[in-house]
């Protein structure tokens, strides 16, 4: 496991880019067993899969998909398309033909985009067997009448639906869980810009001095790749699971960040996401559950798991013309927004962390804060008796110090604390860490 | 009993109209029992009586109330008013009286309305022995000074409190209650309306062909009769009653069919009404509970039984000048309103019948839809695979089936999911039972 | 014990305030001690006290302060404050000293304001051994250099925390307490007014025909007073305590008597202050919970306690200059302003003592009103049969039976009522009266 890799560094993350885009991935398959191994360089995954066939919720682990070649050529003999020059030209999850057929005949076979004629669309028919190609539509116009020569060298076989994890304990077992989807071969922002900001996201928090909560990073083929992962989780998530974001689509131009709130309402997710929104509306939006679109927080929150795992994002499918083309390339995700997730990631992360409950241990009234430092020993304006090296006003600390106090009563986190403070919680918590350290206040895991 | 009566036809109304109006109707009485006699021809009413005497909660059942005839008679020997002419000009429940007396001394016992001098007000004293003449306010101050002859022969003997209902069975035995009171004399909107409209709808759901919810039909004496209805029955309605409507005041000349709430807040009767009033406000108005007028919602509403029951009004006592006179006629109530407002209360109830709690079968993550033809097998937007008979927009009813997979975890009923997705609930119905026979959803009563 | 006192008039306080006033009061110590001593010939008080050195949750009863003198002297000789002119000359709490010093060392024992010259500021180092003395910015500018002479004749002795409190028993035992506190040296609004108008409101209340809660009337020193207190009463007050005001700060120039909430969202003491704001707003203001400021409920009100106690006050620290400085005397206090405090807070006390909840003794239908001369026996509006001594309109007092007698179902109390009928509370206490007398009715303490 390599761990010179800087994740402040656009640089680190072009060069693992520019290996995993060329690779065919697929739900299945050796493209994606691949890509995980590459990701097992930097990240101590461990590798999980469920046999095709097994029984998963109301789905079947499909069968893994394996393609060797494929390519299309016309009645003079020339090549139309190849998969060798990119792993978009075929349907994913194409069943083997090998045909000679007449250009109607081809026809339906044939997958492109009449108002992007220049882009190759990114098409999958996983649970019909069918076949085809995807090409331009400005290249399909062309094409002369004849007969044509489809040859896709595929094959079905007994395999699995393999997911990765790995976890970063902290000093409770309370789970906060991170993931992204490895499954669309040749695009970036909806692809690759999710399992690059999970690798950055999991640099940032193993180098954190304290984790309050523990952490677990997770990459799945969407939708039965996170069935495959609750099936052997469920429980353990019911059980110990706080909060948790699906990485995706964190590349391209826009320039704030949103998070999806999870289908719990209330959840601690989408009150931080929430209360992120209304202190830096420049640096964070939200966006209301769905279950009608989005990515894996559809399965992590259906009614039999209903978890508290919301979904974040910058520039989001259906608001870019290049989604599901060949159009979504390096250029367009830009690797400077990939950065820029991470660390907007990471200061959600660490606001989770310490916007948990905690309660006051001395609640029987005012505790004696003077002589822990925490008061004006003199009860005079030209005299505050309290030293402090913050450079906040002395009385907006006390009255932090109180209105914490005064509302850690087990019934409420730090984010409600914040709210009714009227301040965004990351002012509140160097004074947590205070009273904590003046054994005033205890952390008290979810 | 008669299977002919048409409730779409107002003229199968206006027989039964002109049968019913002239009877001399009070809360006991041969008046009374005849009316539940008739309604039996179309309906399959069991008839019970509490005895005069018993005691009903707070209560007790009054004596029968029998008039033969009644009688004022002039100085000059002619009659001022009779009986005979019209049952309003006896005051309900007067005890026998055979007296000559002067004017001055008859005045306490003449009730009219000075700001309505034509007509002829309904007056009542069902617990305080009493006999009086109702007449025009023109009349009276015409009535030249002499001894009169009031003539009265009435009596009042042990009989019953008598009140009919029958049930429609459905596929669960949860409840849903229609009512309307018997107890008026010839009065038309603020009597007949609402026992001929409980006959159009008892004619509507008995030709359903499912019905989710049992459904009982009501005819009572106003508060006295719905409270012996209650006496016997508040078991029954508090383990089985899952809502219902009191039937008042529906015709008339207003447009608009208002529904007033049930005093349980948040109840399914009450938050399909808001539905409805939000999404069809030109149909539906809706009301808030109030204890301090109303019908028998009153007493269906009392904090003792705090049962989930509205009432369906159309004209409403207070916004009338009729109400209470004479002027409450035939032609005031209009037999197109009743036809009308059987329409609108079919629909109610359907929606009502429709909008339960359904519960995803396959809660854990979202079920495979494409094998049951609910979503597009290949993932592209010029192929939705996905065939349906409906108008509606393929990617709408995709959007409605996640929408209520999600949101159908027992916790929520089919208004609360309409309203998250921004639509009628109407809208949602053939989707549920499409679901319901793909085996995703089951329906569950409460 | 004087039973003399006349609540009504300015004159019985104002002799009570003369011989109040000039004693040097503190936390603990022999001005304290006489203080209580004066108000237990008013109220029958009884005293108790925690030793010093005792644990107090978090804190320690200190030793008692006593002073008997304290005088600085110049370098000519000549006196610049004396403790027997003014108790705010010296630091509360001083300890003792006897020193000739320059002025350049003597300078950080003096307190004044530069902001308001000519005002002794009122200074306190309960905690942390000081010596000082307080004085007018304007003379200590004027001091010329040389040897000064500290003389402060004080000692430290084993003593206690003394505080008094005294009971009006009423039809139920739950509790509703009254507190002020005793502790500050010769102030007016900021300490006597307190103490004054609780004096009143207990002379009112014993006074009253009928009380349905017992009443607690307590005097503390502020902050540790209230801890010694809740140190010997926590357990007996989170049994029987369903409300409570502090009393601060009531005299003053404003017209508006302001209620701060209690933290417990929702509690009755809450809610009836909200109540008042909204159909008194010229005379009842409210400000929300804050642990940042105020008088001893941010002790009642601490988490471990969470008591339903609120805080009345008029003119409020920090909103007055004369705050803590020899500007706050009788003639800024105004007796005239403790007078009209107590009228409202016995208004507030009375409102409370009703407010309760009420059940519904007949709760199954509506009860026959008739019988009991509540509702008109002959049906029309010519004839209302009901009698009745109020000027209220018949038909809003029946609309108020009806509701009343519908939301009694023993969830809500009477202010909920009030606020949906949409009238003041205090319209619905005779009416509720009569319900009570009827049996239809009885109230249930909390």
């Amino acid at each position: 496991m390599s761990s010179g890799f800087d994740s402040r560094s656009a640089a680190a993350y072009s060069a693992l880019f520019d290996e995993l885009f060329p690779i065919c991935r697929s739900i299945t398959g050796p493209g994606l067993q691949r890509s995980l191994e590459i990701f097992q360089r930097f990240l101590p995954l461990e590798i999980e899969s469920v046999a095709s066939g097994c029984q998963v919720f109301d789905w079947q682990a499909p069968p893994e998909w394996r393609i060797r070649s494929a390519r299309l050529t016309g009645p003079d003999g020339r090549v139309v398309v190849d998969f060798a020059d990119s792993s978009l030209h075929v349907l994913n999850y194409s069943e083997p033909v090998s045909a000679r057929l007449p250009l109607e005949e081809l026809q339906p076979h044939l997958y492109s985009l009449p108002d992007q004629p220049d882009l190759v669309p990114y098409v999958t028919s996983y649970y019909d067997r069918s076949w085809g190609f995807c090409l331009p539509d400005r290249q399909r116009r062309a094409l002369p009448a004849g007969d044509y020569t489809a040859e896709i060298d595929s094959e079905f076989v007994a395999g699995g639906v393999p997911y990765g994890w790995c976890d970063l304990p902290g000093d409770s077992d309370r789970l906060v869980q991170f993931s992204s989807y490895l499954c669309h071969p040749s695009l970036a922002n909806n692809e690759l810009s999710g399992p690059l900001v999970l690798l950055g996201l999991y640099r940032r928090i193993a180098g954190w001095r304290r984790r309050r909560h523990s952490y677990r990073f997770l990459l799945n083929p969407e939708t039965i790749g996170s069935l495959c992962y609750l099936h052997g989780h469920h429980e353990e998530l019911a059980e110990r699971l706080v909060g948790g974001l699906v990485l995706t689509c964190l590349g391209g131009p826009k320039s704030t960040l949103s998070i999806k709130l999870s289908r719990r309402e209330g959840s601690r997710v989408n009150r931080l996401a929430q209360h992120l929104a209304r202190h830096e509306p420049e640096r964070w939006k939200i966006r209301p559950f769905d279950p009608t679109g989005g990515s894996d927080e559809r399965q992590f929150c259906a009614p039999g798991f209903d978890l508290p795992i919301g979904q974040a994002a910058r520039t989001i499918y259906g608001e870019y013309a290049e989604y599901h083309t060949s159009g979504d390339d390096k250029a367009f995700m830009d690797l400077a927004q990939i950065v820029d997730a991470v660390d907007r990631l990471e200061a959600f992360a660490r606001a989770f962390d310490e916007t948990g409950v905690y309660v006051n241990q001395a609640p029987y009234g005012e505790p004696q804060l003077g002589r822990r430092g925490l008061y004006p020993s003199v009860n005079s304006p030209q005299h505050w008796g309290f030293s402090d090296d913050s450079t906040m006003d002395h009385r907006q600390i006390l009255n932090s110090v109180l209105t914490i106090l005064s509302y850690a009563d087990g019934s409420r986190d730090l984010i409600n604390i914040a709210e009714r403070r009227g301040v965004p919680v990351e002012d509140l918590v160097p004074i947590v860490r205070r009273l904590e350290s003046a054994g005033l206040l205890a952390f008290q895991a979810e």
